[in-house]
């Protein structure tokens, strides 16, 4: 008992069941945007363990609405993670229209540090062996990866840095300088990465050298 | 009932308790330092948890000889870690002999890398709080800053390596991109040191630039 439709009649049905939905689906959008960018506030001061009811007065939603988008903590914590990883390497592209080449690798670098050096805290949560965790080093890695090499790839062929460098290598480099501890330890993985940074000048100016010797 | 003596009378009793003695005292450094190589290589095997019994029977000597020395096994760790750090710090001032300022810099500092990347299972041990560790890091520090600020000073007089560079900064450095894991971890933390030593020389070649120019 099918009914010959047209092409109008589908249209209108079809507005009619999406157009609530993408009301719904908006509200939900803003709504898990407050709930991310409380729960990234209260975690910084109160650490990954802050109560979630706190959280949730903080975005302005309710605990209902909290829970039923991330039914346990560590949806939330995951959440937080891959958002800041999302921000962290935008901030690539970003660079890279803003400054010349070899300065946007040295400030992304940079703040890439700073991005680790922040997430100390985080990272004991994320080797905690909870499955919502497990995606996450593939996360990190998938969006960190290629937004370094895209300035790597720029700076090279500036004639800033030398050819050759390894993307991954030097986040994990970076990494591990900044477990550097102690009270002057941002100082010296600052100091550090600088030098790091250098290392990479330091091959691009022998090619140049050698090029006009 | 004190008796006049002559110096001669003096200079012979002395001597009748030292010449002795010194045989002893010999004897005992041969001992030990049979018992510290044997601890050594046993301890890369078998770990510092190795059976004391395989380290006197490998050095030749008594199971009481060897407690005598070394009454628990931490003394035990701590006079081996010691004695490793005696021969790589000793490195510093051979190599300064034997290779141009430059070269000597970044030989001991990949030297002193695998120093550090061999040591952790043993930098575990030492974290355990037993007292006899308590004094390692400053006789890391005291021996490790004075030979890496030896082969500095002469790269930065021979103009290879740029001036105002910290030793305890580069050694922290180190240590911190050594403890790369994973099966390619070791290669992993050659090359990073290998970025460190070129960011040394950057600054070197940039002063270089500019006062020929």
């Amino acid at each position: 008992v099918r009914k010959a439709i047209t092409s109008g009649q589908i249209t209108d049905e079809v507005d009619a069941v999406v157009q609530p939905k993408r009301q719904v689906r908006a509200d939900a959008l803003r709504n898990e945007d407050a709930v991310l960018e409380a729960a990234k506030a209260i975690f910084v001061t109160a650490g990954v363990e802050a109560p979630v009811r706190e959280i949730a007065a903080r975005a302005g939603v309710g605990l209902g609405t909290l829970y039923r988008r991330f039914p346990k903590r560590s949806d939330l914590v995951a959440a937080v993670f891959r958002r800041e990883v999302d921000g962290c390497a935008a901030e690539a592209t970003a660079l890279a229209t803003q400054l010349p080449p070899g300065e946007a690798l040295a400030t992304w670098l940079r703040r890439y540090m700073q991005f680790i050096a922040t997430k100390r805290g985080l990272a004991a949560a994320l080797h905690s062996g909870d499955p919502a965790y497990n995606s996450l080093p593939d996360y990190f890695q998938a969006n960190f990866v290629p937004a370094l090499k895209s300035l790597l790839d720029k700076a090279v062929a500036d004639g800033k840095v030398r050819p050759g460098i390894v993307p991954y290598d030097l986040l994990r480099a970076i990494g591990n300088l900044s477990a550097a501890s102690g009270e002057d330890g941002l100082e010296h993985s600052q100091r550090m990465v600088d030098l790091l940074i250098d290392g990479l000048k330091f091959g691009a100016a022998a090619t140049a050298e050698k090029t006009t010797a």
